[in-house]
């Protein structure tokens, strides 16, 4: 080994789902909405002057910002704005977690919050879920660095109570509590709510799911000014200028229009009511999911290989080699037609 | 003092150049490209699929790295794109300095360097540049975690000479050698032809300067796959997806364009060396700039004067307040135009 090689850090990446390259696919992988932006989007991008690239965007976000505030009457200086929440939490994660104590989150949850705190040296806990996949508050209870889950939970769907939250709050104020909220808006009482009773609660939100833009990478923290300020220190010490142009203005086209975003919330809700109706059918066993794709598991039949054999007919869902989840796939809700196609594929595999 | 807060990290960031909101400025602060980007822009915007937005923009970013390999007749996995080279040395400082031992940067340099080594603990000794603002190669020979320096120099624009570069390499194989070259399409020659030769050199470059595309935020680095790989791995350890779909299309779309590339740099290079005249003829000093920007001083009018003046007529150059250079201006070239009225402002000052 060469001396520069001894100094390279080495880190295990989170693995995203994969991006299948070839057409004609069903993407049930990854979360991603069915549907496409609302409408605005078309205009603001076909609006957009190429010719103002040359110059910087505005740091502070100005446009996006504003329209937030709005959406959420609250004031701007509550909204911290990123290259999508993955961008936000991982600001979050070093800005807040700098005690040395351990922070925790769930054994079964996003598997950045590992990632992130190896990456910035976090130490931390995971604690067990429940076996319906619930959080089991007391373990929170515990002197901690910080805490972190997302609700309803990823890849599980599985909701948790306001009241529950409120519970965690109530015995953590001595330390800043995140709830990544990706997936509130299919089902879940947003802890928005709470924020004016605890200082120390930070929200973050995405526009990557219910407002089906992922492509654009925006996200966004809600917290008081006290917090949103130390994210905006660490964030201009990395890197002045994230979120370029065309997402600021793509970005703040859309959140005016309320009704465009409740309907395809609706459509993919339906959906997914009438998903869990064919996966009970055919054996299947889930908690109940509050978000846009449902964790499944059969008695019969191996998780892998049904994964292997819905993508031999390029159908992608997501399977995670985890112990624990390993016999689970994370099946994201797509079009109507789409999941009818995933379902004839599934029985057919069912009756081989 | 709430428990809570005793945990949120402290840190001075990087203070960027004012965006200023008001209209009919002439805006020299901030390097942008007074040209607009390659016409190819306009087609790539304008056929850009909002529809697509729902889905996440390729990790790999395959669509621009192709183009940059085919434009530096490298091997695709040579090269590493980010949200502006900003993102991409920050990912470097995190992936490459872990020795423990300080890194070395010149103490005049851009201002990033500090704030980089500060965020992720990299110890660091910045070596005094000599009364030309040139580096003292010498100075480098002794034992340390790491080299960075940008060339051109900023906020000097002095440039080093490829030999000089190499003689730095020669002195440190051990450990990873970062040549910033933000600025090296105005008059530089590129240490990319030394890659070969050097396996811990990286060279990072940028849309945001003489591609005109700073508000798209798109940098790069080159290196053997090893450098590039083991940044990677720090990048998805932090977002899978940081590179918008926006920022792929239009990005890829201008690389082949040479010819545009070309035109801008000469119309920018001649102005600059114009500007030079201009400045002297004022009175003014400065190190010969090989970049898009001049650094200035005058024997007779503090700098700090000069710029409060300018601001008052709505032209915006750099100041900075910091020991040793706080008798300077960077000056952006702009157009003829913007350059014309900037010096008519000038002699304004200097009458009175």
């Amino acid at each position: 080994m060469k001396a520069w090689q001894k100094n390279i850090r080495s880190i295990t990446p989170y693995v995203p789902g994969e991006q299948p390259k070839i057409k004609d696919v069903i993407k049930l992988n990854t979360n991603e909405n069915p549907y496409p932006p609302a409408p605005e989007v078309i205009k603001a991008s076909a609006e957009f002057d190429t010719n103002s690239l040359r110059l910087y965007p505005d740091p502070d976000a100005t446009v996006l910002v504003e329209e937030l505030s709005k959406f959420y009457e609250r004031p701007a200086d509550n909204f911290f704005v990123g290259v999508g929440s993955d961008d936000v939490i991982s600001i979050a994660f070093q800005t807040f977690f700098n005690s040395g104590k351990k922070i925790f989150f769930p054994d079964i949850t996003y598997s950045f919050y590992s990632v992130w705190a190896d990456m910035y040296r976090v130490p931390y806990e995971c604690k067990k879920l429940d076996s319906d996949f619930k959080m089991v508050k007391e373990d929170y209870y515990e002197e901690n660095g910080g805490v972190i889950f997302p609700n309803p939970n990823a890849p599980t769907g599985v909701l948790e109570s306001l009241e529950e939250i409120e519970d965690i709050l109530e015995h953590n104020q001595d330390v800043i509590v995140i709830v990544d909220e990706a997936y509130i808006d299919f089902g879940g009482e947003s802890a928005v709510s709470l924020l004016d009773k605890y200082e120390n609660l930070l929200v973050v939100q995405t526009f990557s799911k219910a407002r089906s833009m992922a492509g654009m990478r925006i996200g966004y923290a809600i917290g008081n000014d006290e917090l949103i300020n130390a994210m905006k220190a660490v964030k201009f010490a990395i890197n002045s200028y994230t979120m370029n142009q065309s997402s600021l203005a793509v970005g703040a086209s859309v959140i005016a229009n309320k009704a465009y975003f409740e309907e395809t919330i609706k459509k993919i809700t339906d959906t997914r009511e009438r998903a869990k109706e064919r996966f009970k059918k055919l054996g299947f066993v889930f908690p109940d999911s509050r978000a846009n794709f449902i964790f499944v598991t059969h008695e019969k039949y191996q998780a892998k290989d049904i994964f292997e054999y819905l993508k031999t007919k390029n159908i992608f869902v997501r399977y995670f080699n985890t112990p624990g989840i390993d016999n689970y796939l994370r099946v994201t809700i797509g079009t109507d037609e789409e999941m009818d196609k995933f379902f004839d594929v599934l029985e057919e595999f069912i009756k081989v």
